[in-house]
């Protein structure tokens, strides 16, 4: 623990520009000084992070994790109670001074070792040693010397007096980094030797903080909550053109499988085959190509349940991330507030709505539309955003990036504009509005002295996002200059009453907004065939500080409904029929969700990408590189699969 | 529950033969008896396999298996107690007569429902339900007038009298099978509707005893031992000639991902990542072809630690299966016999051996030997199987089977007997060993009257190995004509002192034993040069009752060491440079080990087959009897990803 603190001293010093500002979320580091503290007067620091407080079994893993190996403590036990101990430790070689003084590290922590001044042997083998040294030390503890304990340490009032000093494993001189949070390499280095980069401590406590909420959630569905863990294929049917499936080529001539998105048709197969309660930490894979913080393979927790609602779905959620949630952030609210993706839009221009902050959308269509000039389509719109004085900063590098942003949204007007006075800013936009309607937006928009507006009218959807995404990214910008505007910590909502479909350029003109499972809200079905842009499904989506961490629905459960939602995609039906089959053979009402545990434990984390929390994460293109994958393939082995690969002429 | 007791008795009458003797193992029903038994008292009955009876978190499963669902209770909750209470029950229709007694079913039990005289709108409704229709029901729960009392059901005592019955979703008529014991579907037709399959009351447990089991083994690993669940990638490089691996084409012309066989180097790194207790319920994946009780993708239980030994993997295996054996079978011992190498292949003729029956090879080398006319080679070995009078039966169909499968085995001389008196043993051999040797070998084997005699000479492993393999084909025999002749349980022993290498037909005449990282035992290192084939590896197997459920070893941690094994088994070294480079940078001595899940919930299970144990299993040819994958991919989703099919010349 004491390492994780002194990572954050380091990191404030030495990493400001490299990190955003999540990763030096003051609450988070707060949370482990917190840990910290608590966690002294109990002597069992280093198992913050492993030990379940309310656990009653009686476990105690800091004497269990000793347990089947060769040393009796490890370098973060021991303490003045331990003095006068005989103990043996493992670990890697830190730090040395003098070939007398010597740190020795391991998963748990530090201890100082000393080396006896009469033995000239030891101290002539740590003159050759390079640091990272796999060391084991048999010794004695001693309290150390009045005035050289060490407050800051957790093991800093003792030291170990050498009497044995084996080397078991010598590292090589030179390692292509240093252990030392003040020499950190580049992300390209660091994933080359992720060996060395998981020596880190935050590395470490991501991983193991990873571990255990995973682990706890486990015990919530399984334990408390009667749920079933089922592995489900990963090999499956690929979808015709299906274009983010990778494919696995087979024995058989010219048949592929190809590698699972989600479980999503295994776990609708349990419900019908009365696996009521189902859950699986499962492993999805999705070929994006070279997106940022995407991972060709990923893992969700994926949940289904039978003979339950949307209601249901969503109390289970909130129970379980309360329950794992963890100890070092604040306890999450039994509830998570809804809101409705109209809503979402209408407020925030973004169906991830980041709500740490206001300066939410104004809708000014009806205003703006007294100008009849200006409405080119039926579903025009026209939305403000405004930023009072004290975050007016519409400086050239923010302003060119927002004009470069506007350009996604071709169907509407974008404006952005210091306002020295309102009726300065009446006169600059009245060219565009004209003089009446920009005198009456004014006042309907409550404009003050020295304010930054932000205005887009035309496509009402396209509108609403530009406008969402000029807020977050104007917020971004001032907050890179250090300017606080989110509110600290996790905040989590739901985004309901989705829309069913969405409009596309397939010939039905229709593609599903969540899956082609989704159940559309009873209350529209009637919508259907004559307004099926206007129903609403009964998917929502868990988002988490304005990204969204999850998303489930309730699913459709009659055979003739799902035959008609197929139709209206245009989904050929005979690649569906174990769906309709299963569906028609007694199956449940039923429903379920998948949280993506990369992203959230990213974001519990406070980690820049979601790479840190990944053990061994494929690079920016999808390399692994530690052992180069993807790599050239023999003709003879590929034959075997029955293929040959082709090159594409440049 | 009760459901389960009702199938161990249809089934005894209806499939004796269709399943093997471990599938009827009466200890295992005996079992599910004593748990009826046992929670009839306590009136949990359904929650046999899914409460921890040391839990004291005080969760009470019976209760929240309901919670945020739409009914009140399961239909295996009631009993008298609930006399008088408003209930809402949801399930499959079971089975219903004169539209009156309806019988209704989840997971969890059935119950009895009573329609009223009165409510002809409901009993017109019922007849018109086909069997397995999802059906809702809110009614009062009643006692059973005496006489109409079931015993045999948990929920006998009681009936559900109903007030508002509604169809949530129709089954169609004619399902390809019914939901009966009796009437059960060939394994084609099951796995095809896998979803209709797990609705019976075997698939259901096979299922829920495996979440259950890898639970325990997770709050063992992660509550007791302070193990870290790490999960790593599947998407890993293709190793050159890597005939068993799948690969996964990309978007780089000419280059490939394999899908991993085991996270072996991953896990490796995170020991020198100083992830020092590491453990994964890890998807792996192999390519076999066809081949009986394999899957293309299977799952095991992956387990690394650093700063252990051979010892302290074993102790922490056995502790690990201790805490998470099912509470159905015989509570394991706290130690696992351990058997070298050696003498398993010596006693057993095999390194899986089968320790549930004696009648274990007997070595009469030196006495065959004695003609020295039979000795043809330097490794020569004679050995003898021998069954008294109550096991002896060589009738034709044995006989044969045993004559073919002597022909694995060219290199020596089978012989297969029945002694009528030991005089006329020694006359009708004669002719092979010459009299005296005869002679002495029939004292030296202490044969009775009437008893079998297999006896094999020649090369030494291929005698041993032939006596292995008769002596368990011919008691498999002699149980399918139900002579009893295996102890009953579940009996787990390790195998150790394996060889490092094995001879093989590459230049350098030799393969890894166990795997390339595998280290040698230290008392052996010095005969790596001279004598490879004798030097013994830190390897070990875990067997239980005859088949290999896991194996695993101390690795070898010194990167000089690692680069001779390397050159003796002539590996491209530069392919296996991070793993040098990984060794050279401060890695710490470690060992683990995987456990095969599938099989050992299977031998676990008593199934047939692995297939039973695993939710959505491929066909022995690794089709998915669902969705029929494999299947072709248009040329143009082919060449997204750089490759073209090719068909093979017939």
């Amino acid at each position: 623990m004491y390492r994780i603190v002194r990572t954050v001293a380091r990191m404030k010093l030495s990493f400001p520009k490299k990190f955003p500002p999540s990763q030096l979320n003051p609450k988070r580091f707060l949370g482990a000084h917190l840990c910290l503290k608590r966690h002294v007067s109990t002597y069992k620091p280093e198992n913050v992070y492993l030990v379940d407080e309310d656990d009653t079994s009686g476990s105690d893993i800091s004497n269990n994790v000793n347990k089947y190996t060769q040393r009796t403590h490890t370098c973060g036990d021991l303490r003045s109670d331990n003095v006068g101990e005989r103990v043996v430790l493992c670990g890697w070689l830190e730090f040395q001074r003098m070939n007398k003084f010597v740190v020795l590290r391991d998963s748990y922590g530090v201890t100082q070792l000393i080396i006896s001044e009469k033995d000239s042997k030891t101290q002539k083998l740590l003159q050759s040693l390079p640091l990272e040294t796999i060391i084991q030390v048999k010794g004695t503890v001693l309290s150390r010397p009045d005035g050289m304990k060490n407050k800051s340490q957790l093991t800093g009032d003792v030291e170990v007096h050498v009497e044995e000093f084996t080397v078991l494993n010598k590292s090589k001189d030179n390692l292509p980094f240093n252990i030392r949070e003040f020499q950190k390499a580049k992300e390209a280095l660091r994933m080359q030797y992720r060996y060395l980069d998981l020596r880190f401590p935050l590395m470490q406590r991501n991983l193991r903080v990873r571990s255990e909420m995973l682990m706890k959630m486990r015990q919530f569905l399984v334990n408390y909550g009667g749920f079933v863990d089922v592995e489900t294929p990963t090999l499956f049917k690929a979808t015709p053109g299906g274009a983010q499936e990778f494919l696995v080529p087979t024995r058989f001539p010219g048949q592929f499988y190809s590698l699972v998105q989600s479980p999503q048709q295994f776990k609708q197969m349990l419900m019908a085959g009365a696996i009521d309660r189902y859950f699986q930490i499962a492993r999805c894979y999705r070929d994006e190509g070279a997106r940022p913080d995407r991972q060709p393979e990923f893992t969700q927790l994926d949940i289904e349940m039978s003979f339950t609602n949307l209601d249901g779905i969503l109390l289970l959620v909130e129970e379980l991330l309360g329950y794992s949630w963890p100890r070092f952030l604040e306890p999450l609210p039994k509830k998570f507030p809804r809101l409705t993706f109209h809503d979402a839009m209408e407020l925030y221009g973004s169906d991830q709505p980041d709500v740490r902050f206001d300066f939410k959308l104004q809708n000014c269509t009806e205003i703006v539309k007294l100008n009849n000039k200006l409405v080119n389509c039926d579903d025009f719109g026209a939305y403000c955003v405004v930023f009072p004085k004290e975050y007016a900063n519409l400086d050239k590098p923010i302003k060119e990036h927002l004009s470069e942003g506007s350009k996604q949204f071709p169907l509407v007007k974008f404006v952005q504009t210091k306002v020295t006075t309102p009726k300065e800013f009446v006169s600059k936009i009245s060219k565009l509005l004209t003089e009446p309607v920009a005198a009456k937006l004014t006042g309907h928009i409550n404009l003050s002295d020295d304010s930054i507006v932000f205005l887009a009218y035309g496509n009402k959807t396209q509108a609403q996002k530009l406008m969402g995404k000029v807020r977050v990214d104007y917020v971004d910008y001032l907050e890179k200059l250090s300017v606080t505007i989110r509110k600290k910590g996790m905040h989590l909502l739901w985004v309901v009453d989705m829309p069913l479909f969405e409009p596309s350029d397939v010939p039905n003109g229709l593609k599903s907004a969540h899956h082609l499972f989704t159940a559309p809200n009873a209350a529209d079905v009637h919508l259907l065939e004559s307004a099926p842009l206007q129903v609403r499904s009964l998917s929502f989506d868990l988002v988490l500080n304005g990204n969204e961490v999850g998303g489930g629905s309730v699913r459709i459960h009659d055979p003739n409904l799902q035959e008609k939602v197929f139709d209206m995609l245009g989904i050929d039906k005979s690649s569906m029929q174990h769906i309709i089959d299963m569906l028609s053979s007694g199956c449940p009402p039923h429903g379920g969700i998948a949280l993506g545990l990369d992203r959230l434990l990213s974001k519990i984390m406070g980690t820049a990408s979601i790479r840190d929390v990944i053990a061994f994460p494929k690079t920016f293109e999808g390399r692994d590189p530690l052992s180069g994958a993807p790599s050239p393939v023999s003709e003879e082995d590929q034959k075997l699969y029955n293929i040959k690969s082709i090159f594409p002429v440049k």
